[in-house]
Order: structure tokens, then C-alpha cells, then sequence
């Protein structure tokens, strides 16, 4: 299950050189990625209309992408616009192009109707060189649906199990207490006070922690992690903290559905500048990516377990509030791109 | 095709230890396996209710099996005793077991009608540390569906040429001659003479040897062979001895489908202990193990041959009266499990 | 689409020793080859007709090939002639023969009506030993359709593209010019002038070179490209030429299709022997194996674009004259295998 009107995440802005071809996948779809002289990014479908060759075997050639199969060259607006040996360009010959921009560090491809393409619904997310972060930024390939990576990231209590060694290290609490479930228009907010936690790595001392993260259309995850003097949460009664943090942890992530059993997973790990050295991201990060090798492990595992029988009905918990909600929200969106467009309503005679 | 109402070989016993869970698959069917705290096995579905995480991930808590995704625990007859951080648990959470024990040197899980699972239809076999033998033990892995392996083994015809340099050795009575074939209630017997035989790694000189073994449902290979002085076939009139063999040689073999097109193979070789030294069960063990790779590589071969075209008819020969018998068995068996079950009858007025 | 009523190159002779099976695929058939004592090929299906082992698994045995699971024994003609322990050997007890021969240095095997496999079929090539040339022989397998390889060998417009580096260096004519198409009984003939060529790996100078192939059923391309004088094309007003050339290069190649989407490629390069050193053949053959990994390359991942939507039509160029031109004589001579057999004329009374 696809949302075709949504920006999808295909590649951090640096994995795209000037005059390089890249091929990504997107919900299924095979894209080549180029960037134009003056650095705009063009994504094509990967397939020349001539004969199927893929254009990321092609080459840039100024503001254009030529197959390398038999020459055919194409504008960053999908036209063609040389056949070798041949004058007569017909007009069938070109290639689908999707919207593309940057933003934060994120090369952002629109997947539907290009008219309906609008910059407004990309999600905000921190630019890995904004100085006011300090950021390290990886990713994964998943053997997975990208909707099990989705529910992993709106369900945290997996941390008190999956990762009891890793991101839950000692706070049962991830599984014990449900947390609080906002509604948003592309998503949901996810929100909770953890009390009491020890994070030696990062500061000695006991901390309340504040937890929010924002989930959105298609898979994009923005975490945040205050920390405050132990007794806070109490203080506001649990909820949401006003004042600024002792401490606050950024985490960015991306899912990318590739194919419908493969995905793409986008991560970026960190604090604000002045509470961070860089040897403590990368000791953050560390911890990030195997938690995120446990994930992987058991997701994969998840994946093919349910593939042998895919009728079969999963047990409902008290765990499942935010993957239901947020399935909710993308199936009314699917559900919307499939209907039949309203009929035109007929003149007044 | 598959008897659902079988004991099958999951493992030999020392493959479980304690405090460890094992994933096996028996006629394609995931299976989770460990130990309580007195040593009895439990066999679950590999696929926790909840999320379908495999529960062969999981971790062991005294006598349950935690799931280490969001951490359901499952009591050994399956039922849910543990939801985090929920109170109810509901009448449906709950995970399959499959009736198990242990017996000779092997864990068997019973694969049908739990009601069914009498232990008295565990076919007879050696322990491993039966001190009245010496004996060693091993296992393999086919790409084959189990019929192909219960066909080589019901037709030893084939060590003329599938083993002419290793078990055939100088044998082509195998090839040559038919043997006895006696029905049993869930198998075959299949027996012979071979007169005048030099098995010199063994024992210097020439031998009758007769050669007995029982095929049982779903795929157990018991072979006895008994070593007498040439001449002892011809005096009994090819008819079965009664005498104390000077040689008595024991393979005990299981095959277990683990799903339609892969199957593992167990296997011990060996003899009574007086009759052997531990190098020449070494010896010995070394020779099946080449036979079995031949033997691997030519039905690995024959089902891909079979998979190109199912329905192409096979040539009956006289070598497959074992396979044929052997298979309506199965089939018999399968037949029943299908037939829907009887009405209940009238009671009189 | 295969044309069963073909001559196809199943492999080199020297690849087929005495006494030696080999395995090979056309059009997805299977085949056991072996020679009889006299060194004449012989190809059967590669599936014993008891239990369906695969003969190529099988031993050579004077003019015969027996069986290696239970014995069975084939004469060259597909016939059983020996069932181990059974006396009486039915009559549907063989195995399918295809008709075989040797010309050139190719093992070629007609796959269809064997009543229709005329010798005169077999397409022309030069043997490796034949003294009047030098040419040095290789092979390559494809993960694509046999057509595409055929369609890159009908439109040889992408040396300019797909292999600017290596054959089509500084010849951008290939895609800028169209050359001559003529129709044959089985395939097509394509011929151009390509004028003021330098090739200085071969020849200091530049040449007028003349490029003329015929391309059989089922995918046999017989290239000569002839060397002149500059000037000879412009006087000849790019007829074909009568006199001898100053170079004769010479371009054997065969494209088997082994299963839907997998092929052989078999290749000889070189020239006349008073041309050429074998140094000089050795450095043309790399130059050709390196433009065939570039083909491989674009044509396998042609094939899966292709195969992700098999509906998605081409667009049509002036490139595809001679792909479409041969697709077409193998499409009229599939319907004619397909058609049914013409009713016997009634006779006259």
C-alpha cells in the first residue's frame, strides 16, 4: 500500500554528484537521478523509451541525460530532443520525469501527480551541516515492507525488548507505560515522560526524559529528547515541558519503500552543538546503528513469517494504538488517489 | 503430500540444549523449540500471536518463551501469561504447540490431531549411548522433496551405480536382484541375501550377508546387517537366519520434509559394540558419507528434472515394487486425514 | 518465441571430449550430449525415463550411455537397451534423440521435427583450424532473452554509444548513417560503407572499410569487414566492392537461447592468415570481449526493465529496420511450426 502523492526520500543531497547518474528505486518505480549545470536535481523514470535501456547507465551531457544504448538524449523535462541519424523527433518520444527538490539534507522526489506536487508538504528536517547540530548520518537496506519499519517507529515499547541492550538499556518503562497519541493531518505526534533514566554515556546523573517525535506521511520520523532535572515530569503533572532542556537529542530518519518487499531506511543522530562533542555523536551513533541491526534482524524475520500466510489475523494490544492510527491516516490517502475523479458539474444553460 | 498424523524427527536430542531456542521446520510448518527447567521440550509455531515475530528469537524465563519483540511470554502449553504493561489478556492470545518427546537419540514432534499423538507410534531406534553399540552420528540438508529420499531408500537397487565405488562396492546383486518385500501396518520390511561378499575395511575374508530393514511412515530407516559364514544363505534356502550373525551392522536414518522441496536427513552408522573399534566406525561413517553425498547430488538433480515437468509419467520397472508400496501407504494415510469425519450415529429411541 | 526448426549452436567441438557427458540448454530443453566411438555426436534429453535422473550425470559406455541412479542403458538411438535384473524392456522405454552434427568448428542441434533437419540448413562458418584464417574463439553467457541479443546485433548503431570506447571508437557513422537491408530466405543481410577509418592498433593509415553481415535463424551473425583504399567507397558510389581487399577481418558468432531469459554467446574474431599475426588477433580479441561485457551489461538490465512491464511498447526508429525486418521471419516461421498439419488430400476416385 502506496501513497503516490507524497514526497518520498531517495538519497541524502550528497550521494548525487555533479554529472553523475544515479539509479534509485521509489514505491517500485526504477528512477535515474541527474543534477542540471547549475545543480538542480531531475529524476526520470529509468527506462529510455526507446528500447528499455536504463538511463542511469546514460550520460549527463550538459542539462540533459543521453542513453548510452543508441543515443538518444533527453531534456531535464523528459523530452527527447536528439535520435542520431534520424530528423524527425516524434512526439511519444520521451521519458516520465518526477518532481524533485532538496531540503535539509534530503533529495525529495514527489511520486503522483506532479500538479499536486506542492514544496509545503515536505517535513521539516535539520540539514546535517546547520550549526546549530551537531549530526552523523547513515542508512540501511531493509528485505521488509516498509509498513513493518513504520510500525517499529510508532510503537517504542520494542525498546524495552528488542533493544534491552542497546536504546532501551534499562527502562522497562518503554514497554510498561503507553504514551500519549496526537492526531496530525500527514501523521501522528507521539509523546511521553520518562522518569528517572540513567544515560552515563552522555552525562552522569539521573535525568527525566521528554520524548516527542513527529511521524509522518510517508515514513519520515523526527524525534526529539529533552532532558530535564529529575523531578520535572512530576512537577508538570507529565505534561509537556515549556522550559528549555538541560540536553536535546535530535534523531531524523527516513523509510523508503523501494520495492514492496524492500526498503530504504534514512537515519541522522545527535544533539544541539553546545551539548555534544563529536566523538560522543559517533559513540551515539554507534549504539544507533546496532539497535537498528536488531531491528532489522527481527523486521526481516517478521516479514517473512508474514508471508506464509498472509490472511492471517495479528493479536491486538494495548501496544498498537499509534501503527493503527497512523495506518488509518495512509489508507484514507490511498483510498483518495484511487477514486474516481468527481464529474465535471454540468453549465448553467 | 504429507501424513500430518506422524511422529517426525525435529532434531537429534543433544542439538537443544538448555535455556536455548532452536527454529526447525517440519513439513513446512516453522517450529520454535527449547526446554523447560526439568529438561521436557516444548514445540511452539515459530510466529508470536501479536506481531508474528518468530518466537525462535525469543528468550527462555524459567518454563516459558518470552517474545523479544514487544515481550508476550508464552507458557509451555502456548497460552499468553504476559502482555507489558496490559492487564487482559484475551482467551485468543496464544501460540500452537505441537506434541514432542524424546526418544533413542531423537526429538520428535508430532505434526497432527494432538489428541492422536500416541507415543507408542514412535518407531524403535538405538540411543546413541546405548552402550550394547558404537555408533556415529550425523546429519544433511536436501534440496529434494522427502518422497525422492524414501524412493532411494526403499530401492537400494541403486548402489549397484549411484555408489558402484563407494557402498555398492563390487555389488551388482543389488542391481541385479530383487528383494523381499512384506507389508507392515505404517511401512514396508525389505530384506535379502548377498552371497559371498568381501567387505575387507571391516573384516578380512568373504561373507553371506543378510540384509533386513524396516521403512517406516513418515521417512525412519532402520537396517540391520548380519554377517555369516558363505554357505549359511544357500543351507537356509535364501530363507531369513536365526543364528547369532559373526557381524551385526546398524544404520538408523530418519527423514523429515521441512518444506516441499527441502528435507534433512539424520543419520547414525555403526555396529554391536563387540563387533567394531571406535576408528572403524570412523572408517565406516566415512563411506556413508560419500554415499550420501552421491546420493544428494543425484536427487537434487532428479528433482529439478521432476519440477520441469510434473505431470510427465515416470517408467515402471520391476525395481519399484518398495517405492510403490511404500507410497500407497502415505497415501492411505493422507486419504484418511482428509475423509471428513464420521456422523455421530443416531442414538436408538 | 523459438523456432524449433532450427540448426542451434550447442557448443564448440573441442568443449566435447571422448567418453565425456556433457549438459547443455536449448530453448529450455535439456540435453545430455556424448560421441560414440566413431566421434559422432550424439544429444538426448537430458532425463532418464525411469526415475527422471539426468543422463548428463550418466557414464559413456561404447556407443551407449547408461543411466548412473538404476542402471538403465540408452543406445545412440534413444532406445533402452538394458534394465538391470529385468529381462523384458518395454517399449516406451527410451528417451528422446536430437539430430546432431558438426560443421565448422560448432556441435549444432536441430530441435525440432527430426525428419526436417536438413544439413543444408546449417548456416556457413569458418573452422578454427582452417588454415586459410586466424581466429581465436571465446564464449559468454547472458541472464537475457536471446532476442534482445539478436536485436543488438541487427542494429549495430549502438557501437557508437554502448561501445564508443572499444569498437565504435571515433566512428559516430554507425548511428549517423542507416545501412542497406536485404531480405534472405532465413535472415537478413546489412551492409554499409564506413569511409576514412583509422585503425592503428591494426594498420597505420585510414581505409575505407566495407561492413557486411548476414544474420540467420536462430541468431547467427557472419560478419566480413573488408579494408580500402580511401576513396574506393566515394568511386564505387558506395556499392558493395568486387575487388580483393587489403584486410579481411572476419566476425563468427552464434546466440543460443538456453531458457526464456538466459543465453549462449559464442564467438571466433580474427582474419585471413596472410593478414595477421596471432599477437594481432589476441589484442582484437580483447578489444571484442570488452565491447561484449559493455553489450552484456546494457542488454541484461534492458531485460529486466522489460520484464518489469512486458506490455510497455517501444518506440519505433530508424534504428529498428533490421531487428524489425528478422523478427518478422521468425515470427512467420513460428506460426508456420504452430500451424496445423494440412488435411491429406482426398483422392481422386
Amino acid at each position: 500500500m502506496w501513497v503516490r502523492n507524497a514526497w518520498y526520500v531517495a538519497a541524502w543531497t550528497h550521494e548525487l554528484g555533479a554529472g553523475q547518474v544515479v539509479a534509485r528505486s521509489i514505491i517500485n518505480e526504477p528512477l535515474a537521478l541527474y543534477r542540471t549545470q547549475d545543480g538542480t536535481p531531475v529524476v526520470f523514470e529509468d527506462r529510455c523509451c526507446h528500447r528499455f535501456a536504463p538511463l542511469s547507465m546514460g550520460r549527463v551531457e550538459q542539462d540533459d541525460l543521453r542513453c548510452m544504448y543508441h543515443g538518444l538524449k533527453f531534456a531535464p523535462d523528459g523530452r527527447c530532443v536528439e535520435i542520431p541519424g534520424q530528423k524527425l523527433i516524434p512526439h511519444s518520444a520521451c521519458v516520465r520525469r518526477f518532481p524533485a527538490l532538496e531540503r535539509g539534507s534530503w533529495l525529495w522526489v514527489w511520486m503522483g501527480e506532479p500538479a499536486q506536487a506542492d514544496p509545503a508538504l515536505v517535513p521539516p528536517s535539520i540539514a546535517l551541516d546547520d550549526p546549530g547540530y551537531c549530526l552523523k548520518a547513515g542508512q540501511l537496506d531493509y528485505a521488509a515492507d516498509y509498513q513493518l519499519i513504520d510500525d517499529n517507529l510508532l510503537d517504542l515499547s520494542h525498546l524495552s525488548y528488542a533493544h534491552e541492550k542497546t536504546l532501551g538499556l534499562g527502562a522497562p518503562q518503554w514497554a510498561d507505560e503507553r504514551p500519549r497519541i496526537i492526531g496530525l493531518e500527514r501523521g501522528v505526534r507521539v509523546q511521553r515522560w520518562l522518569q528517572n533514566q540513567v544515560r552515563g554515556y552522555l552525562r552522569n546523573g539521573t535525568f527525566d526524559m521528554w520524548s516527542t517525535y513527529d511521524f509522518l506521511v510517508p515514513g519520515i520520523f523526527l524525534l526529539r529528547t529533552a532532558w530535564y532535572p529529575v523531578g520535572t515530569a512530576e512537577r508538570l503533572q507529565l505534561k509537556p515541558p515549556a522550559d528549555p532542556p538541560l540536553f536535546l537529542r535530535c534523531d531524523e530518519q527516513a523509510v523508503t519503500p523501494t520495492t514492496a518487499r524492500t526498503s530504504r531506511y534514512f537515519y541522522a543522530t545527535g544533539a544541539r552543538s553546545n551539548d555534544i562533542t563529536p566523538p560522543q555523536v559517533d559513540k551515539m551513533f554507534a549504539v544507533v546503528e546496532a539497535a537498528f541491526r536488531e531491528d532489522k534482524a527481527i523486521i526481516e524475520a517478521q516479514q517473512l513469517v508474514l508471508d506464509r500466510d498472509p490472511q492471517r489475523r495479528m493479536l491486538p494490544t494495548s501496544f498498537d494504538a499509534g501503527p493503527t492510527q497512523f495506518r488509518r491516516i495512509l489508507e484514507g490517502l490511498v483510498a483518495r488517489e484511487m477514486a474516481p475523479a468527481p464529474p465535471v458539474a454540468a453549465q448553467a444553460e
